[in-house]
């Protein structure tokens, strides 16, 4: 089995979650009938609604269940824009995640929107003084912020309490995309304040095509799913199983995460990083080189005069299962917009590779990255800034 | 366990289905990721799609997978509707799902549609007659038709080739809700000729949260969901255990579904409809009584003088699991929309039961029903038509 190190685009299903998930497929019932095999449903669900929103800091009439964090981010985006018509200004930072750059872009060119992008430092922190400035330029027209609390591509950690607590003070509601941070760093939506948060499932142990938004009960969204308004905004028949298994990975340990956990993998993310430090001097770690600035399973470096994609294949090769960035964007050979905001020049962002980690990664698996990392970088190099075509499939 | 007559909510998932979920749980890897582990997920995912789209006749290409039914018809008919602005009218039969039915009417309005609904018959079917006269009346304005396959409470099936024949003289698209239809029905997309089709996993034995819209090339649909574009129109990591899970269940049989499946629960269909005839003469059959009319697990009756809900709870105490109708609207007292654009008093509407057959259904288990009927009504006729007040909870 190859060592991988790419948990940011999903992480293998936890076995308290996966046994949780079989035992759950044998249910028979759709929790909406009222039937008593129905109402048994039901309850599974509820109780698995109550552990994902205690892992969450929420209340559980505040957690809707979602196909994943991408629906939840659209939900959130924009159900909220709708429901604040006639206010029309978006206000995002850059390096945002493409289902937030792709849902603000559709309302601007489709919906009216007016979308400001607000300057992220060069970490890929939003500021709270550049947020203020924002809601101050545009005061009543504003319809929401959305900002994610950590970066999924360079692992940069937002002081989101502050953030929301700015936006809070003009009236405005933030949503905050909490997709890659859940599992990695505490959540408490009561304590942030926001008006509604994203998760996902497949990026904590549960399954893939289970998600959340968490919406505060002081605001409304327009749905994006109509229907039989099983969850009031948002309609389709609910996954029982899905929300079982989800739930089992929420609440895996209380609190959630485990702090022993996160430092553990902080400790071995801080070895990788020296690791490849040493091994490949010219790397520079991009987002936030504090240790608790940024996600503690991610490590994020451009490596000069190579493309990612070719050190990609090179360590796939040698074993190693990586990622350029946003596996959500991979596939595609283009330049993390996430780098281009912290203005990092388009030259040295083609060299990114991103590692993640998570359960089960040891120290063992990062050293020997870390050994492998000089000859494929070396060979790399030698192949430079070649441009690759993708090989043509149904789906990108 | 309770006999199960409410395989139209959710069918219990194939062992096959089930045994191909949990192997496929332990895949490591997100199919958008370019490493090894991720194009093996991907390959997993990519034959999953030939399968299901094999089982419609429909090429793999044009299978868009969702979140479930409720989510393929929401991007089917707003899809649709955005892409042919500035047409404003979207033509719909009475007694669609609530799905269709509430997506329409957040068309009209918040995006300025016009719904027109066209009348049905007595037996719920929707005449190519119909449909021409008002595609005639609003001329070069209609953006879409969206109309049912087989009715989801009273199981009458349409003439979908003949209907979409005539949309397309006039060159609109049709999307078709098949979800009650799938696994039912013999579904050969590409002979149909409809611009989209939605169908479920969960209701043919499948996992809930996966679905599918078939797209036909000559079309395209605007999002519902923006983000990585992992299908270019609907974002969102791809759940890889969950399409194999789907494709396991839609290539169950060869064709899909098996005749023999389908002739042998019409037969016991038939026995269930003649038995509570038998049981209780004043049940009155709803729906096409032909028996090729209607979807072959479909028995549907409204029984005078009590109300559904009432005798629903009677049979579930003595062991039966049915439905006053769809289970989306299931716990909210209300009578039947469908009905009514069938014409059925409302008074008479309000004692619907429907009973809906799958695999494992057995005489024995339908003969049982008959004979616990006849007490469950007189009770339920004793309680008359009590309005319920349905229990708080957090979701309805």
């Amino acid at each position: 089995m190859p060592v991988y190190l790419d948990h940011a685009a999903t992480t293998p299903m936890l076995p308290a979650a996966r046994a949780a998930y079989v035992d759950a497929l044998g249910v028979v019932g759709n929790p909406s009938s009222i039937h008593s095999q129905g109402q048994q449903a039901k309850r599974m669900l509820e109780e698995a609604r109550e552990a994902i929103a205690a892992s969450l800091g929420a209340e559980p009439v505040e957690v809707i269940l979602t196909s994943g964090g991408t629906e939840s981010i659209n939900l959130g985006v924009k159900g909220l824009f709708w429901k604040r018509a006639p206010r029309r200004v978006v206000l995002v930072p850059g390096g945002e995640h493409h289902a937030t750059v792709d849902a603000v872009e559709w309302l601007a060119s489709h919906e009216g929107a007016e979308v400001v992008t607000m300057p992220v430092d060069e970490l890929g922190r939003l500021h709270p003084s550049v947020l203020a400035a924002a809601l101050e330029r545009h005061g009543d027209d504003v319809a929401l912020v959305s900002l994610l609390w950590g970066n999924n591509e360079v692992g940069t950690i937002n002081d989101v309490a502050a953030l929301v607590a700015v936006a809070r003070a003009s009236g405005v509601p933030v949503h905050v995309d909490a997709v890659a941070a859940y599992g990695y760093l505490p959540i408490d939506f009561a304590a942030v304040g926001a008006a509604a948060l994203s998760v996902s499932a497949h990026k904590i142990g549960g399954p893939v095509g289970m998600g959340a938004l968490v919406l505060a009960r002081a605001w409304e969204v327009e749905p994006l799913i109509h229907g039989g308004s099983q969850q009031r905004v948002r309609s389709g028949t609910q996954d029982v199983a899905g929300a079982v298994a989800f739930a089992a990975a929420a609440a895996s340990t209380r609190p959630f995460p485990e702090p022993s956990f996160v430092a553990e993998l902080a400790g071995v993310r801080d070895r990788l990083v020296a690791g490849i430090r040493d091994a490949v001097p010219e790397a520079v770690l991009r987002g936030d080189p504090a240790p608790d600035g940024r996600l503690p399973g991610n490590a994020h470096f451009t490596f000069p005069g190579c493309d990612g994609d070719s050190l990609l294949f090179l360590l796939d090769l040698a074993g190693f299962s990586v990622s350029t960035g946003s596996a959500c964007q991979a596939g595609v050979p283009e330049i993390s917009h996430v780098l281009l905001a912290m203005g990092v020049p388009s030259d040295e962002a083609r060299g990114a590779l991103r590692f993640t980690l998570g359960h089960g990664t040891t120290a063992a698996e990062v050293d020997a990255l870390a050994a492998a990392l000089p000859a494929a970088y070396a060979s790399a190099r030698r192949a430079g800034h070649a441009t690759r075509t993708p090989a043509p499939t149904a789906f990108g």
